[in-house]
Order: structure tokens, then sequence, then C-alpha cells
């Protein structure tokens, strides 16, 4: 694709290293904005730069944060006592929109990897055993990803914290609702079964 | 959705007013800009708000263009007698493409479209009679979407400049390569048995 601007190319190039846009969709997105005013181009490019520049990451659980404290962690309403591990900052807002969740959470940063060549030293694991060890955490629970990665993780942590009398669980996995039994994989139908609950929890549930 | 940050609410939004870009899909944009490192999204965002204020349009063809004119239009090799009438520089990037013309273009920016509130006025209509007036062009070929507004701004413009000795002509309708005849809309093929060539010409186009 030959473009008649060095400055269009440059902005196409920029669009299209972002993830799931191509050179088509990227040179969309450009022309969109150049029909636009300039004073808003120039909200959107600053709003974008000081996003990167200002956004900060709690310190107690590593969620993005316009303070030092996120809101969640600020919130004296939550239950302290029982920590969320998730992966990252979207499964925060996954499980937040559930709006069954009334604890606090810690956010990994990513999960362990060794092929991706992520090992535990990358991710906030550190800071969640000192959480464990000073907090009167009661429960951690897991919501990882089902797989091998996040079994890892969920492992190798259990395995820090095993002096801490704090109880660890994980979400249930399962047949999800809407799907099928007979499209659901041999694993899924296997823990599902061998996980089996009591049908008045279940009603309870609902 | 709730966002943990308003400085991340405010990218998200920034981004979902692009076209084609939900609020999901915002945000993974966002949160891939947030892993990357400050400085590679300031160049981001400077490329856009540079790309906005300093992109100009060609004063002879309307196309976007780093300087006064245009590269197509200053290239002494392009023949000027030829201008391709298009709506946008979409057009102009997919005739480019096909290697096959090697005139002088001019963008009208949109065409005529009552519905829509565009009038001839808002279009680069009068450049247009002016170039004919002025310079040597002794053919005009259309290259519109083929439908009503497009018909109706071919119309607008012959009116206009009828009184130059200039060919009009307009790039040909019919069935598209690999396309099935049975598929085919009645005024494609219509249109496309009504201009039927003789069979060499058509050889020799391949």
């Amino acid at each position: 694709m030959q473009l008649p601007s060095s400055l269009l190319e440059n902005a196409v190039n920029e669009f299209s290293r972002l993830p799931g846009i191509g050179k088509k969709t990227a040179l969309r997105l450009v022309l969109h904005l150049l029909k636009q005013e300039t004073e808003e181009v120039q909200l959107f490019s600053d709003t974008i730069a000081t996003m990167r520049r200002n956004i900060k990451f709690c310190q107690r659980c590593h969620n993005v944060s316009d303070g030092d404290i996120c809101a969640i962690c600020a919130n004296s309403q939550r239950n302290r006592q029982q920590v969320c591990v998730v992966e990252n900052l979207r499964d925060v807002i996954a499980i937040e929109s559930t709006q069954q969740f009334n604890g606090t959470y810690h956010v990994l940063g990513g999960i362990i990897s060794p092929l991706d060549g992520v090992g535990p030293d990358q991710l906030n694991i550190e800071t969640l055993v000192q959480r464990i060890a000073r907090e009167d955490v009661t429960e951690l629970i897991f919501a990882l990803n089902p797989n091998i990665q996040g079994d890892t993780t969920i492992y190798y942590i259990q395995k820090k914290i095993q002096q801490y009398p704090c109880k660890i669980t994980t979400i249930a996995r399962g047949i999800a609702f809407g799907g099928e039994l007979e499209y659901a994989d041999e694993m899924t139908l296997g823990r599902s079964l061998a996980n089996r609950l009591p049908v008045e929890s279940y009603i309870s549930n609902r």
C-alpha cells in the first residue's frame, strides 16, 4: 500500500502496531482522525499519553489506580480477609461486573510460563506472600485461567504460603451456563463430575 | 464496565470513539499501550497529533500531501491531460495499487448526497472546473461508486463543464473477476450486457 504522505504513513504504522489492527484498519482509523478537528485529535493524543505517564498501580494489590491505593483496596466496605488472585486487570473487571465478590484482589501481572520466559520473579508473588504474612488474610481465592500455566502458578504460590493458616480455594471449573454436555471436553466434564455439588447449594446459588 | 481508574476510562472512551472500535476492543488496546514503555506511547501519541496538525492537502488535486503539491501532481512522468475524479483518498490508494493508471487525480472529498446534507458547494468541484478551464485536460475519468449519489455527482459535474472540449468517461461497471453470473444483480448484469466489449480488447487488457 503506497501512501501519498509520510505523515500519514507514520500514523498508519503506529496504529497497525496495536493488537488486532492491520494496515487497512489503521488507514481507516487515521482517515477518520484526519476528518476531525485538530483540537479533537490533539485531545485524543494527549489523553493516551497522559494515561500512560500518570497511571499508577495500587501498592497493595497492583491493580491500576489513579492514586497509591486503588479504589477497591481503599473501600472499607470490602472484605480484606478474602483475596482473589488474578492474572491481570481484565480479570478484575470481569469479576467485578458479576457483582458477586466483595473481597479484595491481588493482580499477579501474568502467570508462570517458562516457555514464554515468565518466571515467578517477574510476577507480583513476593508482595502477595508479604500480604498474607502481615495482613489478616483468611482465604486466598485463585481465579486463574484453567490451563497448565495457571495450575503451575497456583502450585508455586501454594508452596510459598503453606506455613500460613490461610484457606486456599479456586473458582469452580465445570460446564458453563448455556453450554452443552456433549460438546464439553473430557477434562472439563470429568472435573465437573468429580467436583459435583449437592443440589441444594446449586439451587441457592442461582 | 466499571474501570478502576479515570485515566484509563478517559483513554478507553477516546479509543471507542473511533469507527468500528467498541468498549471492549478499546480496553484491549489501552491495556496493550499500558504494557509498553512510556516513551513508546508518547511516540504513538505524538505521531498522531503531528499527522493531524501538519498534514496538507494538495492545492491542485486535494489529495493528502506532505507539501503544497502532492507527489502524484509533482511527478512529471504522469499524464496531466488525464484526470481521474474520485471521492476520497482511499480510492486514490486503491487505483494506484492497480498500477494501471498513469494520469493525475482530483479528490472531491465526498459525493453529492442531499439526504446526508452534502451539496456541490461542500465538495472540491469548483477547483475541478477551474483545472479543466485552465489546464489542458483532455479526458476526465469518473471513478465513483456506482450508486445514485455517484451518478448524480457525475451528472452535475458534466453539466458544469459541458462548454469545454474534454472527453468524459467512467470506469466500467460489470461482473467482477471471480464473480458468478447467477449471483450478479440485474442492474449490473444488464449494464454489463449493454456495454459488451469486442473479445480482442478484452483479451489484450488482461
